[in-house]
């Protein structure tokens, strides 16, 4: 499969990030899941290194590499099992960073692009609130412009990095009046005076801090406006196709992790004096979710490699996100079953991916707003464009 | 559906049983999860209001109700969303008391039973091992007579009330050679000599202790042999009917708890201007899981019907607990799905519920050990036939 | 199971029944298959059997028996494996004959229940259009009151027995304007001019006849409004109860056959050195679906008891139909597998059952106007009133 | 997606192959349907067209095209909706002629490859026999060498154009006592003596005939035999790729026809006062399938690019044909179900997908036989490798 995709430079690279997770960041992985935190010095460290800026561009300290790199990125990422480690990571660099390279000035692309590959400033993005998720449109958080700022109120929910983060970008109506046409993006330093956030409590991605924000009066200087007025929600909808191949991906690459795992695991095992990779109705239901998670590969890669030569696969990227996380979830819900008792113990890999992977359907657009969205294109025939 | 198997006198108990449980637990609830202990205040009040002994002979202390008011007690603890505490209670009163009172002598009932109906005394059952839970028979604990004592030595593993239980209903090896022709049953005191007990960090469950427990040359009085010699394997299957069809009724229960929260959620969450329960995909969906949760509820209704007047249900009861427990993961997975983001916040109880639930189709028997048994039956015709 | 519903009359009549099936039914099946015409001659002999009166009043020549006689003929009509011969008895029996005995007028009920009882007229129950089926209230069959009589006109489709019954009960509307509250029932006797028919090609149900019917001014006495003007809509929702159990039953006794047959073809069938029925995955697959069938069997019985009783069991009944008609063709689909490339040929039983199985989901209300009607009772608390 | 694959020439194909279908094939495929007979005057229109030589040598009279022309050829035939007359056309282009090719001599393939490329001789593959399909070296049919001659004896089944066809690729023992290592292949002649053919009656495929074949001593010179002696086996599974593959692409292609005209059909039809794809939850479901049918798509789609390099695909042919056919499976049934009554009426096109889908399962392996295999690959990591 891999030779389709990936060249000798590809393994490399994955080679050598597979070396530097199992070095710098396993060791610490069980404490940020325990405390909720990830450390500042992995940020740093990850930086330095490149992987923040593997796709972006090399003004801004970037390495501009094709979207592999960035899939290996989100793969590799994934085996190590931490939901939470890799969601702070991945909605940093492709969530915030995302909106900053598309849509922020030159000025604002040095002052937190180029930090942002460093490690040395986090972002986050900020889109659902309290009142609605799906329902994009529905925002009700305000951006009032007065004389050479804006004045942000509202409140937002469910961000990834809400509470560790240096810099918000943030999605806000300019002309409430006007739905889904008058929602703007902006970038607001956390330092802003009006900026409070509480952590939420998860089911999974514990180490990642999800958090409720409130802006009470938060003053914006108007250069931090994202692109144009009143485009936010075509911005939004155009970075979409990327997070969900993203989460797609994601999705792909767990259940590899989970099926692997559950193999060694079914090798070594014994009941009934053998062990339990023989008994053949454990073997059918492995082979079909194994051959389920190399299918959604398959798919996602190709939506990658589309994707890479600049075609606008919205629909493709939100097949990719509706089916592998479903099958993500399916296969980690046998893999664990396959470990018996011990599947449900925390110390084995299983409970870990269960409670992380839940988040596949309902994160970055819902399952049900995905088929929303395929319906209206493959029976309505709506056609989705790129902004511009 | 009720007015077929309960009387008025049950939906009384069922009132004030509830009414305990919000008054007296449901205060504590967040505490003990947190703390993965339960209070030892608790077992005394519940045993002082006789839930320990509903069907528990008088002689005992206990009311020597019939079984629908077991199933009661067992669906109540469920709709208080803590699988942990739930559990801690029906280990102890079912699982650990069942073999008591089926093959202890008077003098055994009157020190173990007795205090634990009034609820000063916590059992729990120790079958499954660290090499294997699946296969029973290929237990290693043994039991070796020494005059007119037995010696234990062995390990146990993912036992209920494994660390804070003050006696152990223990599974050993009388005659190794002979397989499961070879096993008995015995009560052992936990201030014994020898038992030593470490706890489990569990993916749900969380408020139940769960432990590995090992036998180091645990002397005990002959008089502590359960039943008789070598007649373990069968006690221990014949208990099985009542255990799988309890984790029957807990499964329909907590997924009924499930829908009506979700039920009461999605009326008042909106999204797109109207509330969510007004999308008719959610509402198909809703409208199948409800279906699919009464249809097990009816069906383990009319188990519990014939095990209660004296039948040997074991094909029924295995179906019970294979697919209640698979509709219960079902319902709560896609219930979480209803409240979105919410859904993923533990502050809101499917979180919990989803990790609680998951232990369904591995414990007391895996799904596949009763797909295994129900095979012998259906296909080999195997008749199973009630130890005597 | 069967003790808690079946006395020794039932099983006698059981297997009565069987013994005249196999007899009288049986031989001919191939045939009718093939013709799509079942022959006049069993009509009348399995009306002087009182097969068709057996919950009908002893007035008309029935015999009054309890519905588990009923549940009885269904499941053993199932088991000769020609879903059209069963349908054309109970679409007669269940359909047309419940109008008559539950709307019709003492003389009604002797020109055309008594002779429906003995097999000498044969009915069938016209409700869809080919403009709409599960839209009822949208029907454009129209009766207009013309002096003591009506007149009829419009085109109904699918009936079941439309091409070759005597009398057909129809549903027309008698005030167009008011939706479904101007609906009302109607037997028309097949001499009446107007009246075309032909035959549809199905591809299950091929003994049956089904038929799409026309209405050219068809004039029939006033005498032939079947209980009240108007009142059609809430006696077609009444009498649905009976007929959504019926093919509830009929799905799981359709399923207890093909697992049946799959059993006996399993244990003789060699592959790789072993009979097939010794593969594990092909065991815990049959034990699954053994399962999901046994636990319909259970639920259906239950509604059929309450049923019998007089409860009104719209919302059970619905249940019934949606789960159970759904568990068999999952279980014939399955069955059919294990019979490998036998499976596919029509001299084995399971390419009928499939065929047959499939309209289990759409006739008599499809599976998502079921759902309709379940988020309606579950979600909306909508009450269903028996018709007064 | 197609641009990744299909370049103009391809498409250009397509459409005139869709022209040819529509005008040459389309008329007849009801009267062919009802007859079970193809008649021959299409096998030659196709042959004089080219159809059957595209991926065949020049040197034979084929056009030496690369497999995504055998991709298009595949897919039109299954948009037709006849899977009789698809599988004639493949069982003869790809089960039998790929043997000739592969390893016939020249005078074999002069003889029978060029003649099967005009459309003047048909073909089939005979591997199956009444006493075991799925267990392929437990086959009893022998070759036993006399002379310059081998002697056939046995019988097969389930042989696709095995009635009709005008030679028989054959697989025989040429060493019964070596299991799967003492088979080997031969082309015989339907001129042949001793050879007799009966018809098999089935659930679908009706425009194919399927036969039942006896082999009486029927005596073949020694040059008939295909390759070496003894080799059949690895023939064969290497065989199985393209096989396998092709039965996926005929999955996804029957199932894009089937939600295309689900779709349209929807488009139309009204229920409650709209058209019936404005209910929410059938939109879900079709947007569900679609992106089912969509992946399955995508996937094959890369395995045959991958097959075409050389690439030796057995894991992801198996993969392909495993999961295509339930997908396929599914969606016929679904789309059968968005159609109400008019889905189970033949002259509506659901009824006949749902009937020659069913196949997709069975014949070429069974799923059951498929997942045997990848599990070698996966858990036990056996190596398939091509034949030498
Ligand atoms: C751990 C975590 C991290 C997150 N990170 C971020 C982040 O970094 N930034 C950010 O902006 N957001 C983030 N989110 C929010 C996430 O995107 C939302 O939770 C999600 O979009 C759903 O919104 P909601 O929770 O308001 O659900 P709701 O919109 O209230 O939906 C409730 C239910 O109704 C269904 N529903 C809604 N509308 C329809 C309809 N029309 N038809 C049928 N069903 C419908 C939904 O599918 C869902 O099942 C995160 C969430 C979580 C849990
Ligand atoms: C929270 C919790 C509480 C528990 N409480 C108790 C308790 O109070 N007392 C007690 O004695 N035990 C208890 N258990 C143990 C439980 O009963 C076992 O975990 C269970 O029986 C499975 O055993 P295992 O974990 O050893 O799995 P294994 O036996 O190792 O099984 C591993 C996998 O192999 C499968 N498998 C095994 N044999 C076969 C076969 N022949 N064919 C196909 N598949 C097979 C299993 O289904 C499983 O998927 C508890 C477990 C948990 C997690
Ligand atoms: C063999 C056979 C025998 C029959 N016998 C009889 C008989 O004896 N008497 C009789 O009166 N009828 C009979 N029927 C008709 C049967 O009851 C109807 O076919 C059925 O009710 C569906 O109606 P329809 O075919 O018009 O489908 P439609 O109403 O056109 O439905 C098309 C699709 O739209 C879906 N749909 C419709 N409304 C909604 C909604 N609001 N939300 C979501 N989805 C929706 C349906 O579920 C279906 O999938 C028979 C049918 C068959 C095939
Ligand atoms: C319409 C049609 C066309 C066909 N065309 C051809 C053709 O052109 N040429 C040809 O040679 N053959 C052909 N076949 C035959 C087809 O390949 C076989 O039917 C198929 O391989 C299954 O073999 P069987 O029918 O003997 O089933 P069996 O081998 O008897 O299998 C019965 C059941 O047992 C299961 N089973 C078997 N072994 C195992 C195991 N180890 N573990 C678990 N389950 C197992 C199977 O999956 C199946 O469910 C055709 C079949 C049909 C129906």
């Amino acid at each position: 499969m891999n030779t389709m995709y990936f060249t000798e430079e590809h393994q490399l690279f994955r080679k050598s990030l597979q070396e530097f997770l199992n070095k710098e960041v396993v060791p610490h992985i069980n404490k940020w899941e325990n405390d909720g935190h990830i450390e500042r010095f992995i940020w740093k460290k990850m930086g330095s290194m490149g992987f923040f800026g593997i796709n972006y561009p090399e003004a801004y300290g970037g390495l501009d590499l094709d979207l592999f790199y960035t899939v290996i990125l989100l793969e590799e990422l994934q085996k190590i099992n931490s939901g939470g480690f890799a969601a702070a990571i991945w909605a940093h660099c492709y969530l915030a960073m995302t909106h900053l390279n598309a849509q922020g000035s030159q000025q604002i692309k040095e002052h937190y692009l180029t930090p942002s590959i460093t490690g040395h400033k986090i972002g986050c993005l900020c889109i659902t609130e309290p009142f609605g998720g799906s329902d994009v449109a529905g925002m009700r958080t305000t951006a009032v412009k007065s004389g050479d700022h804006y004045i942000i109120n509202g409140s937002k929910t469910f961000i990834t990095n809400g509470v560790t983060s240096d810099y918000l970008v943030v999605a806000a109506k300019t002309k409430p009046e006007l739905g889904n046409k008058g929602i703007s993006m902006f970038v607001i330093d956390r330092a802003s005076a009006g900026i409070t956030a509480t952590k939420l409590d998860k089911l999974g991605w514990r180490a990642s801090d999800t958090g409720e924000i409130a802006f009470d009066n938060v003053k914006i200087p108007e250069t931090h406006l994202l692109g144009e007025e009143n485009k936010g929600f075509p911005y939004i909808m155009q970075h979409f196709s990327l997070e969900r191949l993203i989460m797609g991906v994601n999705a792909h690459a767990r259940a590899e992790y989970a099926l692997e795992y559950a193999l060694q695991y079914m090798s070594e095992r014994m009941a009934f004096g053998k062990t339990i990779d023989k008994f053949q109705a454990l073997r059918h239901t492995l082979a079909d979710l194994y051959t389920d998670m190399e299918i959604c590969k398959t798919f996602n890669y190709a939506i990658a490699y589309r994707l890479n030569k600049g075609e606008y696969v919205v629909k493709e990227a939100t097949m990719s996100k509706l089916k592998s996380t479903k099958m993500a979830d399916e296969v980690i819900y046998q893999c664990l079953q396959f470990l018996g008792g011990y599947g449900y113990i925390e110390d084995y890999p299983m409970a870990r991916l269960l409670r992380d992977s839940r988040l596949g359907p309902i994160g970055g657009g819902t399952s049900e707003i995905l088929r929303e969205i395929l319906a209206k294109i493959i029976i309505d025939k709506k056609e989705y464009k790129p902004a511009t």
